[in-house]
């Protein structure tokens, strides 16, 4: 999964294997542990290399930049997290019940905006992508876009089977799930809870106007 | 204004007021300009002192904390910007049409956004408060809280005008307005323009659904 530069080595022998696994892991942790102490710029491939335990070297051959060490960290993470959820494909559930769904999805955020090991490593990148635009871009290119593409997936579906309006653009349309529950976590403007996200999924799907 | 804690002297000599009142000029200017170089954490009281060419007794007498003399200079940076849009009283618009008094004000939130004087600050300063629980409350109360009261004023009439169910949340509906708006704008997830936040206001009120 690492290899974003490099080709692998042809059939490695398997103790090479269990120490590059091994390597590998540290670097993550290490990652997200310095980014959480020392802040995004000060964070550096030498501190990284330094704090897990290998040559710098070893994080040249995997990745090209202090950001792609971060990204890939982050996103192990989220699949950690995942793959202790059970045995949950990465899909976006589609009972036929768009309300439904998007509840189930909204709630499975709160869980993991509520984890402390995902909270200050996410907090600490998504701080630096505020004043950092070529990184805040980065991080919704590799980070946010796959679960984007799930949401206008599902209003799609959606509007196929006339639940949602045809004339509604998807790509505006989800942002009334996850904008509202994004803002109150970034900027502490308010509390978050399932009942808060169950709420947002009902207004926006019926509106705020009389019907 | 700045007057924060201390008594003012009783009846001050013009020259001494025209004086504090270049004094608290150069110290906004100073709080503005240093937190967009080098950062909130690395912003001091006596960096900002001697940037303004003032002694930092001049500021402690006026402030308690640097978080205060940001928090001030940056609204009086908001309400410079109001006097430039002409005379305009701060307050929510009321036509009886809620779309085209929502619209309005986020078309003018846009312009603020984009105003480049503006976005260096307020950027450096949202970053903090990712990361700062203190400061992004503190940044809440202070900046964000009386344009939600305003938000919250004018949906309530419109629920008096049975324009806006009455079992809706306010504090909750104005998400669906200023949260995808300020993502965007936080994390660089997409372009801002009055068509966007036209789109916003008609989708919110009228919701997802079909009628």
């Amino acid at each position: 999964m690492p290899a974003r530069k490099s080709a692998q080595p042809a059939k490695p022998a398997p103790d090479s294997t269990r120490r590059s696994e091994k390597s590998r892991r540290a670097i993550y942790e290490a990652a997200l542990a310095l980014v959480v102490e020392v802040g995004y710029p000060k964070t550096t491939i030498e501190g990284i290399a330094a704090r897990a335990g290998v040559g710098k070297q070893t994080i040249y051959r995997w990745w090209s930049s202090k950001a792609d060490v971060l990204m890939e960290a982050f996103l192990d993470l989220g699949e950690q997290s995942l793959r202790e959820a059970g045995p949950v494909p990465y899909a976006f559930p589609d009972s036929g019940d768009l309300a439904a769904d998007v509840k189930a999805v909204l709630r499975a955020t709160v869980d993991q905006l509520r984890d402390p090991r995902f909270e200050a490593p996410s907090r600490a990148l998504a701080a630096e992508g505020v004043v950092n635009e070529h990184l805040g871009r980065e991080l919704v290119a590799k980070l946010m876009q796959p679960s984007l593409d799930l949401y206008i997936g599902r209003l799609r579906a959606a509007q196929d089977a006339g639940q949602v309006r045809p004339e509604i653009d998807p790509r505006i349309a989800l942002e009334f799930f996850i904008s509202p529950l994004a803002q109150r976590w970034l900027q502490h403007t308010g509390p978050i809870s399932y009942e808060y996200t169950d709420t947002l999924v009902d207004y926006a799907l019926h509106g705020l106007a009389p019907r």
